[in-house]
């Protein structure tokens, strides 16, 4: 059990919380619960193995992934979230996840010889594709789009990891440390400061609205 | 044509049907009407092949479904589904879908070596995910995750297969037959007694609205 | 560079900028916007290839695709899509973009074996899922389940391809310049003469409404 492994899990915990906690909003059922918890902590990754050809896909042999998402429906059922100390870790861990999953794709295309840019994508597809699917599901347009520096800070990870290794020669768990930290600050960074993307407006709209 | 088979199409045919009649309630067009027709159909058993790894994905291989599909839609157009006993026909044939859909679903993971719990999803998602894909194109939060005991049949009979399999060496088409009876006789008692999965309201929400 | 080659990313180019413009339509940020094109204009192709097993997806293999959907966000923000010049050019390559997917999907699919229905299908797939899935996410029924003769435009051109090879033995690049003229005519006839496919209206919905 690496400590990247170990790490995975922890993302799998978090994000699966966050697709339990969306289908609670919109009262749900039991099942709906697992299946949003499921799709949000896995989709992501589910979606890089198809695009990669890599099968089937990864989860499918490592029941661990599944007691986990046992594991937060039964965390969410049990422990209040608004208390400020939880959020506060969970938030943690969310980001640890999105840097954790964006190692992890970049990581699979570059040993699939994945041209570098296509890999950072896959980083990020691992890391976003899940919310986005929760949301879609829920019946909203994906937050993702609309707000907040999140999907950007796993290109940007995802960047560096690729940096590290080819200028550095930084690989390994030292490069996927340097990076989880660097999307934690991007992340706690772009939060204080409301840093947003700016919003598409082509000169076609500018003069309408 | 085993007898299997020839079940594996009367679902098919059932739950194209369903698509078909969720998009004449969207006023589309023909071709709308089709697609949503493939895609409640085929849809479970495309994303289980994806997952799974097997390829191309297995109704590529045989015209019938395609064929069985355009049957459907001639169906709706002649028939009156208001008739009572069609309606009672139809709701047969769709829990009969249910349970040959997850039985086959189970037996391509178990023949594919993935572990039992797996097994038990991929036969869910051979079942539900065709209705979920439906609902979410017509802009609707998928019912089923809010309503009746669906999934949590083919949960049930995808871990009765399995049981059989394994305590009571009873595999095969006698196997396949229980476990159709018993998604069966869950749904209906499910509907007879309105029975449903709890929603899920994990305690922060408890003190609220 | 083949002529093909060349009017695929010609045809990426316009359905990303289609699918920058919805972004743009919902206030989606910069992510939302490249994220949309790309799935506007990949995700087509993308889901033709999981479906027929081919991995990694095609476009994995080829960064002109990226640069091609970078190049589109460029476009989108620089030009004034109001002009009416420039929105019969994007029309143009639009319905060139379709008559150029249904020819590589209906090809690939024959390369592999597929009966020659599924292929016609596959020629569809790639050129309609992207602006389904593109609809979707804007929270929206696809448009092309309501309006335009836009997946027949495909069937009917993949239809003709495998006419054209079968019967008349016209193969490659004169096969594919015909199918695709062939496409951009039935459009601009269906646009002119406002053709549309029947809504679906079973026996059971004739008496209400």
């Amino acid at each position: 059990m690496t400590p990247l492994y170990f790490l995975d899990l922890a993302g799998t915990f978090v994000f699966a919380v966050s697709g339990i906690r969306a289908a609670a909003d919109k009262r749900m059922d039991l099942f709906g619960a697992l299946f949003l918890g499921f799709i949000t902590a896995l989709g992501g990754g589910t979606l890089r193995d198809m695009l990669l050809g890599i099968r089937p896909v990864s989860w499918l042999h490592d029941l661990n992934y599944l007691w986990t998402i046992f594991a937060a429906l039964l965390f969410t059922y049990t422990f209040d979230h608004t208390t400020e100390r939880l959020k506060k870790t969970l938030f943690l861990f969310d980001t640890i996840g999105l840097g954790v999953f964006t190692v992890i794709g970049v990581e699979k295309a570059l040993a699939l010889n994945i041209a570098e840019p296509y890999a950072v994508a896959m980083g990020m597809v691992s890391s976003v594709v899940g919310g986005i699917t929760r949301d879609t599901f829920c019946g909203e347009i994906p937050l993702i789009f609309r707000k907040e520096i999140y999907a950007t800070a796993c290109l940007l990870g995802g960047t560096t990891l690729i940096l590290l290794n080819d200028s550095l020669n930084i690989t390994g768990m030292p490069s996927y440390g340097i990076v989880i930290l660097f999307v934690i600050a991007i992340r706690v960074v772009a939060i204080k400061f409301k840093l947003r993307l700016p919003t598409v407006t082509p000169n076609a709209y500018k003069n309408k609205s």
